[in-house]
């Protein structure tokens, strides 16, 4: 496939809407220049030795033998230049070989991976997110044996949360982690869809798994998390954990997503005993920023092979790009990715600067939108291929294929939204969310008629979230989450606007404005729905 | 797969909302028994033999080695059932072994088939355009020798229309036609995306070919149709026509799609010279209504499946059908079902009432909204889930991957639009248009305040799209189709509340009023959109 990283959207979204520079005061080493080469390096990478390996690798899948997961062609070769780019550790500790540097700029470089080569994305994903909880959770002697190496990618990591009986609802996992003399403990249980949890690209694989300690209390305040090497580290030698089953899935097919088998593994407990979900949940949110980020990423490649398709098709004696409709759903795709790589940013921004209520409140809004986004747009980017959009050969179809995962894992975008209800805007009494309608008022100004109203429909959907009966707000959560996603990326749009002035994306924002920040007062109807008339159906047939 | 035909639904949209029963004039002999015998013996062949080839016919696909395509496995038996059962011939002229049944109920009866098995439900309705074909353009000789074949489903029928070149625009299509001495003529040139082009299930197929006669003017005006056996019909010897190539595509992977060369094939003009695209479009406008009801059918066997799952799947200590997003979306795919079943239903009705300026303002609303619909509801499907709707094993992937095909093929969906608009609207400036809102104004009464505002959206969409300048109507016509068939839908589905007090079908207006009635005055936003925010991104990256 060919790809280009959009190094000026995503420079416009970064330091103009995202408010990317605020951080400078935290990173003081950092300026424009370094920003534009780390930016054009990762481009570099994902066009020319991970784009290429995109079809061949849905082509070639995964194959499992005996226990051993070989990964598709190139893949080999490609992991060893991202590893040896240093671009694993962009964001993490300098004290274990990271650079430092701000997570928003992280994020960037990954929306190049993932946009190149989704499956591919998912290996240095997975590996962040096992960096993070070592980081924040991991003790002294933890940190040590591991961080350097999963920082320098010599190493892989993985999540192991779920279960063939516990997927959204961890509270019910049954893997048993049984306390040895050595302070080790033996877990034993069976974990399902495991991204990247088998495979021969690095000679170690780092497993962060939820268990259960034996005697512990039943539901999810009984679960801790175990740190459990495919290669234990005293003596090397192999650890009980196989790979019993790789899964046929619809898409990613070059990443394999495993059935792994614990059967009394050696582990170390990772944080408190019965903490586990709470330090899974740090790990998750920096996850789920980065699959929102994949959403808009497998959009964004899924729109640039449309409009090069657009540009030399032509029909009715024209190119296909002149015609009104297709123009339309171009620019869906593109305004909408403009929106989602900003709501991404500024997430990450958030979280760079220490802002945990707005980290907290976006993260949410970031995956469940971002990955709804992948969905559409790829759904458009076949749209307009017409005929050649649903064959193979064509490549739009594994932008639809692949981007359908993503509002699925790390928490389904249902989850997302009783998230965004439940514990963002219950848990502070809409303290975050107001602070940031504020802002957006303020953004918006008296020039900007569209996002006012939508700003106006936010505030009143969030008056009566907090006040509605538990079950209404969760009927109207999914909407509301929507509708909170379409202000931010306007908010955020519009704000890039005010400080750099460039047609283009002002052409961008005109036509969100007029579409997506239309629908705000149709939203806010979906949002009172209401409880009652979901329970009139008693879907009885 | 699982599958059962939703007849009591059925039941509903055909007699309630699409007011089945109007044509009893015309067709004395059917009652309300036989019309339940007809729905229930083609349930049980869907339920039966169509739905358990499915997800097989999914994994084994086609294979074509020298020329032949061999189906897969079961689809031989599957065929001789459906051929025997007479039900290739329901809504076809007796005189040649038809039923000259209502082609309504027909298309119900395609629905069960589409449900089951939409790759093989594309053989039996591509058949019915070639018979539709020589039912209205045939000469008597040419209906003499065809039509009892095709009705009787002893040899089947195709539509060939596109080539590599020319897509959405058949003017430029090349295929020759060289008139020879006895009348008959050379054949030349190369076809793609013909469904079921090729295939050993049937003795014999006809293909209707457009080509251009030697000498015919340029574009559109000098294309003519043509009948192209597969085994010529004077000596039985095998035509100048093979397949080179079957796609490999995203989905209907038991359904061939193929590349067929015409090197030198006999052929018989069917109707007049150079009005080949005339012919060809009264046998897409039965094939556009079909496919808008394909979208419909893969709709509701999506539904079925994930309202099984989440009616046997526990999360959080409950089954995920308590869940009040869980339940958001199964009533958005059922409530959006039945109103596009209604819609359908009723496109098919105004076609068996003669009521020509209702089927034609109606056909691309169905084939859009239905196949739209597929798109929408098959997403759905998999979300409800989880990572099971993304595993291939799962089945709800497959919905996802079939579905997307029917929003292209048989005009894609903004061409639907476009037609809407172009050829419908102002072809009586809006009169039909008028007439259904009018209508529905009758239907919708002073107790559907949703309804009501959704028609005032319409008549204002309506009358700004007969007055717009042609650019602007048409950046704004995908939007226009939508909020058409959202009323429409919303119309019907409150007709048939009238007539046939229904507590489940209740629920279903409710909710289907409060979410997608309730959008109307943002689709009026965006149908006012204009060209020139679409023409002010220069797409120049």
């Amino acid at each position: 496939m060919h790809y280009a990283a959009p190094i000026a959207d995503m420079r416009f979204a970064l330091e103009a809407c995202a408010d990317f520079w605020s951080l400078r005061e935290r990173y003081r080493d950092l300026d424009e220049d370094t920003l534009a080469a780390i930016l054009e390096g990762a481009g570099a990478l994902a066009a020319e030795t991970l784009a290429p390996l995109n079809r061949s690798g849905d082509q070639a899948g995964v194959i499992l033998k005996d226990g051993v997961v070989t990964s598709a062609p190139g893949f080999q070769e490609a992991y060893n230049a991202f590893r040896q780019g240093g671009w694993q550790g962009l964001a993490a500790d300098p004290a274990y070989g990271g650079q430092g540097l701000p997570r928003a700029l992280a994020l960037a470089v990954m929306e190049t991976v993932h946009s190149a080569n989704m499956s591919f994305g998912l290996l240095p994903m997975l590996t962040l997110g096992a960096i993070e909880a070592i980081e924040q959770h991991g003790a002294a002697d933890q940190k040590a044996l591991y961080l350097e190496k999963l920082i320098s990618g010599e190493w892989s990591g993985t999540m192991n949360l779920t279960e063939p009986q516990a997927g959204s609802d961890l509270g019910v996992l049954t893997t048993k982690a049984v306390p040895r003399a050595d302070g080790s403990y033996a877990i034993t249980g069976q974990k399902i869809f495991i991204t990247w949890g088998e495979h021969e690209l690095v000679p170690n694989i780092i497993h962060l798994v939820l268990a259960r300690i034996e005697g512990a209390p039943a539901g999810s305040k009984g679960i801790s998390l175990f740190i459990v090497p495919k290669f234990r580290d005293a003596d090397g030698s192999r650890n009980a954990v196989r790979c019993i089953g790789v899964e046929e899935k619809m898409g990613i097919h070059a990443s394999p997503t495993c059935t792994l088998a614990y059967e009394g593994a050696t582990g170390w407990l990772i944080g408190a005993e019965n903490r586990g979900l709470a330090a899974m949940f740090t790990m998750m949110n920096a996850a789920r920023l980065n699959v929102g980020m994949e959403g808009v990423a497998v959009a964004e490649a899924a729109y640039q092979k449309a409009l090069a398709y657009a540009k030399e098709r032509k029909q009715g004696g024209a190119l296909i790009i002149e015609h009104p409709d297709v123009r339309r759903m171009l620019m869906t795709m593109k305004s909408k990715i403009q929106a989602g790589r900003a709501i991404c940013y500024a997430t990450a921004v958030a979280a760079d600067a220490g802002d945990k209520a707005r980290e907290d409140l976006l993260t949410p809004i970031a995956k469940a939108w971002g990955t709804d986004l992948g969905v559409e747009a790829s759904s458009l980017g076949v749209q307009v291929h017409g005929g050649m959009g649903f064959v193979e050969e064509g490549g739009a179809a594994q932008f639809y294929r692949d981007a359908r995962i993503a509002p699925i894992y790390e928490g389904t975008n249902g989850i997302q939204a009783l998230d965004l209800y439940g514990r963002k805007l219950l848990g502070d009494r809409g303290d975050a969310m107001q602070a940031l309608i504020a802002e957006g008022r303020v953004v918006a100004g008296s020039s900007h008629p569209k996002l006012n109203a939508a700003l106006d429909a936010l505030a009143d959907a969030t008056a009566y979230m907090l006040a509605a009966p538990r079950e209404d707000a969760q009927a109207g959560a999914y909407a509301y989450l929507q509708l909170a996603g379409d202000v931010v990326g306007g908010v955020l749009l519009v704000k890039g606007g005010a400080r750099d002035a460039n047609a283009e994306q002002a052409a961008l924002l005109r036509f969100y404005a007029r579409t997506v920040l239309a629908r705000a007062p149709s939203r806010l109807a979906e949002i009172k729905l209401g409880a009652a008339v979901l329970r009139s159906e008693d879907f009885a047939r």
